[in-house]
């Protein structure tokens, strides 16, 4: 990215204060600044920091004394990032554009207008592309799959048959969507298979990470909510329904039928096994394992996973454990002398009685 | 789907008792279930429960009393529902038929009776397809590699060459057989990498999730065996063996040159370091990391691994260890005051004689 | 491989002693290898092992005494079998050549001397090939993408616009480089994007396993340094640089904008939190979480991680918690007897006074 303080004020919406011509190439944040660089204050406690700032200019929602380089004054200085990165990518990293002759779109898909789609990507017999869909290349939508307007399918998706992907989404290259869940039944020492028969329908504005997995139901359907953000490696299992907005770290998994609320915040690693119901806003922390079911708004952390006060209180403990050892044995040891000299002065006792 | 109770009677090759043209759309738990949902009843104990059920039809192996609506008596339900809903499978999510002419074959790759090979999928050279072999769009099968009879490779997969998979093995979208095993000698404080000469085998009726990896042996196949069942992420490291049978969760991983027996259940997250030996009939937990040798039959938890019971000892114990650690401070002080009473009584003592 | 014992020989440019004639077709450990393996000896500790070993060819740095077939001795065994391994691996898995017409290559990409580009690979607009590339089929390079030479992109890998690949360099499938990392704002509930608009840069020497990923940076490029090794199902989030001959064991994962030193290993399923601090040479035991920045050398272990010989303590004694448990109430009990007798034995002095 190159542009001037005066494009970036444009850009995000701002009123700049000083300078318009001061070139900058990158966003920081006010320690790592420098020259040819944008920063961004959030609040009045960051005042002090952005003034000494080696920054090239400053976002940020009231205008910061003693800083002498150019500030542009926005109400939301971290959301006119958002809005100012999401203009640089557009400019820099634009989406392809058409239907290229290498694709393999089946005469039975139904196409929206300003489709793009790229070579070697394949598109089934009754799939459906909304609107001003992306399709990078070599990414594959399985049959009677449909895609949202505006949905972005990066290089190397799998779209399984009977999927459903709503407005706005965008998933990451590698991830597999409607996979089959992974459930057999045992009989004579081997695992018979449930064939999966249902879909996984996915919301608008979910984005799914690199190769995470969705699988599709067994005879329901796989739910994902709007709003919902996926990260690398991540794992949604059979018959699993994520509410809106909830958002699962890299490598987060959810075990089959698994029922997650809105708002739910999965840090990275954590997991839940199957079956169980996660109330709306539940917090788990990084490597949480969830093993029940949890209330609306419960902070989880730990393996298995407490309140986090507790499970911080278990694991700061888990260290002192070697001290808690040395203790114990010094204890029993004194125990041990105390008992031999109130013995000796209960006897001397006895025999001087 | 949807059937009426008579269509699943004869799909599930079961004796209709009642109605037979209630329709079905779904199978459930018989608590889940409802007007339009077949439920199935295991064993006697569910009776009651099956009695009083809201499910439009039972799938069961003894006559329920009770209940009002139609009932499939059969001696395996749960095996029934197996059957009816591959029936259901095939009818709804069919294989594709044919040769694309959009796939890469090369001249001198073999293809045998009723090969489907998806647009864009590329066959290379030496390779060689069983009987009504399925390759779904976009998937790769390297030089010199075989796919048995009526096996089913999802879009997206790579078969590297020189692996070996047997019949009726199903590979889903994202797994990679045949990387590189990630073997290197340090010299210099660099790494030197160790080609990897050997291949894969994998045996008959082996399933592979999406995005789930075997890695090459370096100078010996990697093995998998018949029945293996594998989930989606999970990682076979190079060298390994793996018994006929054997069950591996979702992320559960084997590294380098592990030797499983049959019939093993790797619980999700389970992992064994290199060079172990896993009994036949070993269970593990899930996020078990097992760092010995395991007898036949052990069941394992915890990490490092324990036997079962007293993994479940030691974690139920971790969450006592606040109590513990507060318990342990006020003996301290109990100790300390215990001795000073008894000094002070001896001195007394002492003074008095 | 079947190589007799003279070629052997000169392939590890190592001295004969003994029958030249002898048929090898594999490496094993001395203990493991039988009649027509190879086995290594890397120092005088090996020489009684390698004496009874039962293995058809021995490579060594000194002769061994008391073995009784052909020695092969040369200055460093363990190297001689790298670079033998090396060449059987050209002989028998050679790179495809030439550029493919089922490829889909844009009129504005760049290809150096002697590029293989198997069918369905795209290689998009700008992107630049180096000298002898090879890229398998149906792998992806987007927009201006460059690969150094000789670099070797495997099937199905995705390398993103805006992504440099340094020289010598090996990509294995499915692994995917310069996906969006993972960051949002909160606002009113909701997941607002964080565009990601730089790049990757990954430099020479560097494996990346299959399914892993390496995320692009939001205004700064991730950076790998040269001779990474990277194994499967790996991550490396956004922002994050990795120093020279740094090691990433299976599922090894950085968080955002960690900095990791030079040779720096991590164990598999070791995982950083993000902005962390990595010190040159830092070791990672398998399974160890970092949560703060780690001085040069450390050796660490455990979730959290401690510096090995605690966290091995910490570990070891969390499996002696149940008896500690069980001591622990022992010693209250005895506590409490020790209080009784000492009160009784006071009152009976206070009540004979």
């Amino acid at each position: 990215m190159s542009f001037t303080t005066q494009q970036i004020a444009e850009l995000a919406g701002g009123e700049l204060h000083g300078g318009g011509d001061v070139r900058i190439g990158g966003v920081h944040s006010l320690d790592a600044a420098g020259q040819g660089d944008l920063a961004f204050v959030t609040g009045g406690k960051m005042h002090a920091a952005a003034a000494r700032s080696a920054a090239g200019a400053l976002l940020t929602a009231e205008l910061v004394d003693g800083y002498d380089g150019p500030q542009i004054v926005c109400g939301d200085p971290e959301l006119s990032v958002a809005k100012l990165l999401e203009q640089v990518h557009e400019l820099e990293l634009p989406r392809p554009e058409g239907v290229s002759e290498a694709a393999s779109i089946s005469p039975g898909a139904r196409l929206g207008r300003g489709v793009s789609v790229g070579a070697c990507a394949v598109i089934e017999e009754g799939a459906v592309l909304g609107d001003e869909v992306t399709v990078y290349p070599l990414s594959y939508v399985g049959r009677g799959s449909r895609l949202g307007a505006r949905t972005i399918i990066h290089a190397h998706v799998t779209v399984y048959a009977g999927v459903q992907v709503g407005e706005d989404c965008i998933l990451h290259s590698g991830c597999v969507v409607g996979a089959d869940g992974f459930r057999y039944i045992q009989r004579e020492g081997r695992s018979v298979k449930l064939a999966h028969v249902a879909g996984v329908r996915i919301g608008s504005g979910v984005e799914i990470g690199a190769n995470a997995c969705v699988d599709r139901g067994m005879v329901e359907d796989t739910v994902i909510g709007d709003g919902v953000k996926i990260d690398n490696h991540c794992n949604v299992a059979h018959n699993c329904s994520v509410g809106d907005h909830t958002i699962m770290a890299g490598y987060a998994r959810l075990a089959g039928s698994v029922r997650v609320g809105q708002g739910v915040m999965m840090g990275a690693d954590a997991r839940v096994v199957d079956h169980m119901d996660i109330g709306d806003g539940v917090k788990m922390a990084a490597g949480t394992t969830v093993l029940k079911n949890a209330e609306p708004g419960a902070v989880l952390l730990g393996t298995p996973a407490y309140p986090a006060r507790e499970g911080m209180r278990i694991l700061a403990m888990q260290s002192r454990l070697p001290d808690m050892h040395r203790k114990l044995v010094a204890l029993q040891k004194e125990v041990e002398e105390i008992k031999a000299r109130l013995a000796e002065a209960l006897a001397e006792r006895g025999g001087g009685a």
